[in-house]
């Protein structure tokens, strides 16, 4: 069925609704898996429209979610799922089908496969490529368990083209492990990327045959129909007659086609009677079966709730800020080229890939080679920028202090997602970034107070002859006037933001940094007001170099210091501030406030804000409390 | 010209002597070059005798350097070496000749390419596999500025299985970029390694045929010699007829004799009549040309200097410990496994993997995959161990936060290498594992003081139910007695190693880690006697959990507290502690020592520590001037 609308309501699905349990799946003749299909299909529809999120992904798995669960003995077998962006028809399917509709929000369903929410989630996801090596630590584990068990990595052609997943089907064949990788891939991967991987994918569409499998296991090649996926093939570009996977050592059956739930049950039960590292590819279609994301598969990678209201944040994304940024220096400057590890849209690059088409690079989903590349262009008097969210900054860290700090490169770095993430919950928290970076030599890091600094920051890094990183936060900015004309920021050089109660010699000094400038001013207006001391606000702007002098000059009116940060509180900015005060040995008592030492779960990121005591009544409150406890001792 | 011995007296080299830069090699006959390279190899002996280091890789590419240097219009166009293991030949050849024999010397020259050193190090490397993203860079770039060069990027074939790599082939298949790969491939790792690549280049070689090239650049199939490298056959397994570089999107052409050094030459000229990714395969014989060398590749991949006087520490290397706790943990716990990224060596577990083959798991050069490879064991109930050095978990972080410390999985880190490595330069350096680490929920991180305690820790990380990690320094330990016994420490406890003056109410208390405890003793040795105040030293064994109960117990009796750590002062151990007192508002001075803020150039383990102030004098300097600092306030 091809369905054009999103329900508001709960729709009639009979088979589905006694499934709470894949056994139960197990228990349907085979002619009705095309219904349960259908069913969840609907299902899915519906859920997504009430929760928001992952939309395309999830449609275009139920087929192969249907069949996976019918021939593989859940969760004795080990369903891998990566990324975890089309895990709502195994939520589904796995005892969670009521609770769909409550995914990404606070206690509801975590957004992605997590361990602690269901035996069936057998390893935690969120960043992607990571299917085939936690698959590997499995079979290789019930190998060594003598334990006999089918471990299923399903992953797509998007994901395939990180480093990590080579590197495990590399050790899978060294170890002739018992592997079957799903290799889903859809037409939006093929069609939006031109990397060596995806075309090859496509030159393997453009034979016209797919290795097929007979009920015994025995490989055969097969004609495939003409009609199917012609469009695949004006891609394809390298040699048809080699296959990547068979040379690395992989048995390889396909293309299939993933929407037939019949064909997938056959190969798959086929596939038992095999040992060793086998690959699957099928092909199956972001968004399947609803006609408006089959037909606009971006648009509908996510949606939003349909019954949300309109956000009243009208002032632009921070990722559109850097976009704008991004055209505008460019304009200025020829040497300027802009890398992004397949987050064209996320990072706000689509403008800029249009304009300057021979000054994009969108190296698909690889942190390493993204960092390397800049680099590599870096030596040859070209200034990268390189955008990358915090969290997936972290892929590319070795590349980060081995390639581009040590050799002081002049690689500029635009950070998104920095700080917490709200919905997309503990994976993709950016809480890490000042820890990793500020430890490394040659590196200058800023945040901004608002998106009109977050501009001026980013021209500040891109002049800045070195290393340099500009941290923001995802989502809106606060809607201050942006300024069009570029001016650099003196290098570590705060501003004093504040000053209250100015006819006190002393009182409080609160040190801000990035996005939580704007609510230490409102909780130093309230403190000025209750506790009757000079409160100042400093917004530090830069992590490293930090501004010593400002913080020097403030030392002796200062009898608490607070720092304020969207970021860990171990080893982040206050505790940057922490080392400058003991090295210039200024005793002072200071107070940290970030983040806890802990992975949040989702929620808004207001309500995290809030939980974590970073919102404006929480840094007055922990702030007052200090004060006080300070005041009774003297 | 095959060679027994290391020559003690630099050899006659006329034709060498000649070469100050390569445009003097390009001048020469091609009928010489055979001369050139033998008196080559015959300095490199020499030189590589005189200063130690990286040794069978330099002399498998003395021809290819030749060629190199010889086809390419150097530094014009680009040799991009990865690893840098084998640069020595490049160097001898690009005006560094004389200076060779001071290779890894305090203000030598350096281990591995070093853009600072010479305009012909285009990348500095020491890590593995990022030639092909920087070398790509450089091709783009080039492109972009209209400038015709050639870039070369010569990488191993162990350095291949990482995963970067192969990112960057994708995406240099997607610009169709004008980068030559010269995939170095040495009979060592293919025998040792038995990944999927590694069969596959095997497959390749049992066809016993090339892709040959003509002088025009026509590729045609031509059978090699059956004399040629039989010895791989016994490793194929992978589908011959499937070109893993052809199914990429690369030309490919090879293999070819890499000591060949007229056919070399033939087949750099003639791939300049091609455009677009071309990758050249090519065998070499690690050691080549040194008899003993080729008969034990392991053992000569690097030497120590001909006239280095015997060590006189006897005691055993921190890797050795790690390597029989790892033995002795496995006889009592067959749920260990251990997990190494290509460093079974280095890591010390050769005994291990002798006694324990089927526990063992060498998952090639892939720190992503080792990670995340023991998170999905430890999903099963098993509990890995990683055995990584510092610097190279830098390649793992993301997989260390997202998929082991997120899921709170049962895996225990080795940290080998933490803190400076001497010789082998800042590429090596372990300084910034605190840092990157402890801003992480969940996990727990140890520092031993010696290598009893490492032995100890280890045992305590191992049954700590979640991540936990021990770094411990390169090299030898104090010589302390190794309890043989396992015996788990207490999570989060220090211990008071020394106190002295007790007559004194108040003095200083350093907080020690790791490496510095025993250095922080005998310094404490000295300011007791020289001061006339308490002194007391805390090993403080846990960076994560900190024990803060016995900072607090000692903050009355302290007037200035000292951190000392072998890693940087920034978001390092000593900040850990400043973040405590901050939290509990003990306000006391504190001096932090630890590493400062750069990237240190190679030098002796010691002389570095003593540079940085780490050493006995240091400590005990810094913390007398911090200490009169403060009598003189009061």
């Amino acid at each position: 069925m091809l369905y054009t609308e999103i329900p508001h309501q709960r729709p009639l699905t009979p088979l589905l609704d006694a499934i709470d349990h894949p056994a139960q799946l197990r228990q349907f003749a085979k002619d009705q898996l095309v219904q349960v299909a259908d069913e969840l299909r609907q299902f899915i529809l519906y859920a997504a429209g009430q929760s928001g999120g992952h939309f395309g992904a999830n449609l275009g798995v139920v087929e192969l979610t249907v069949a996976l669960h019918f021939c593989f003995n859940t969760p004795h077998d080990r369903l891998v799922w990566d990324v975890g962006h089309q895990a709502y028809p195994h939520k589904a399917l796995t005892g969670r089908r009521e609770q769909l509709t409550t995914i990404r929000a606070k206690n509801g369903l975590a957004a992605f496969p997590a361990r602690e929410e269901s035996e069936f989630d057998t390893f935690g996801v969120g960043h992607s490529s990571t299917a085939i090596s936690a698959g590997l630590g499995m079979a290789l584990a019930s190998r060594y368990q003598n334990t006999a068990r089918d471990v299923v990595a399903i992953i797509g052609d998007g994901a395939m083209t990180a480093g990590m997943a080579f590197e495990a089907m590399n050790d899978a064949v060294a170890h002739n492990a018992n592997l079957i990788v799903v290799l889903n891939d859809n037409d939006m991967s093929i069609s939006c990327s031109t990397g060596g991987f995806a075309k090859h994918l496509a030159a393997l569409w453009q034979k016209g045959q797919s290795v097929a499998i007979q009920d015994d296991g025995t490989a055969y090649i097969q004609d495939y129909p003409e009609w199917s996926y012609n469009s695949r093939l004006h891609e394809a570009a390298t040699d048809a007659a080699d296959n990547l996977f068979k040379a690395i050592g992989f048995d390889y059956f396909g293309p299939f086609d993933g929407h037939d739930v019949d064909g997938l049950v056959h190969v798959f039960n086929a596939l038992k009677h095999r040992q060793g590292p086998r690959l699957v590819h099928i092909y199956t279609k972001k968004g399947k079966g609803f006609a408006p994301a089959e037909a606009d598969q971006i648009k509908y990678h996510a949606i939003l709730k349909i019954n949300a209201s309109a956000s009243s944040n009208t002032a632009p994304k921070y990722s559109d800020v850097f976009g704008q940024w991004l055209c505008d220096e460019a304009v200025q400057d020829d040497r300027l080229l802009a890398i992004t590890p397949a987050m064209c849209e996320g990072s706000g690059m689509v403008k800029f890939a249009k304009q300057f088409p021979e000054r994009f690079f969108d190296v698909a989903i690889a942190e390493q080679h993204a960092v390397t590349l800049a680099a590599g262009m870096a030596c040859e008097g070209l200034k990268p920028v390189v955008a990358i969210y915090s969290t997936f900054l972290q892929r590319g860290y070795d590349q980060f202090v081995h390639d581009v700090a040590l050799q002081n490169l002049d690689v500029t770095f635009g950070i998104d997602r920095a700080g917490l993430v709200g919905e997309d919950g503990p994976t993709h928290a950016g809480a890490y970034d000042y820890a990793f970076m500020r430890t490394v030599p040659n590196i200058v890091i800023m945040a901004p107070k608002d998106e009109n600094e977050c501009r001026q920051m980013l021209h500040t890094a891109y002049h800045y002859p070195g290393p340099a990183a500009v941290r923001y936060p995802r989502g809106n900015g606060l809607g201050v006037e942006i300024q069009h004309a570029l001016t650099a920021l003196e290098i570590g050089q705060a501003e004093v933001v504040l000053e209250l109660n100015p006819q006190h010699e002393e009182g409080i000094t609160i040190l801000a940094f990035g996005s939580r400038v704007s609510v230490a001013v409102e909780a130093a207006q309230n403190l000025a007001s209750e506790l009757d001391v000079a409160v100042r606000v400093i917004n530090m702007r830069f992590v490293k170099p930090l501004d010593e002098k400002i913080i020097q000059s403030y030392a002796d009116k200062t009898q608490l210091f607070v720092t304020v940060e969207e970021h860990a509180v171990m080893a982040g900015a206050g505790s940057a501030v922490n080392e400058y005060l003991a090295r210039a040995q200024i005793v002072k008592p200071i107070l940290n406030l970030g983040l806890p030492d802990a992975f949040l779960a989702q929620a808004s990121h207001s309500e995290m804000l809030r939980d974590c005591g970073l919102d404006t009544q929480g840094i007055e409150k922990s702030t007052k409390q200090a004060w006080l406890k300070l005041v009774q001792w003297v």
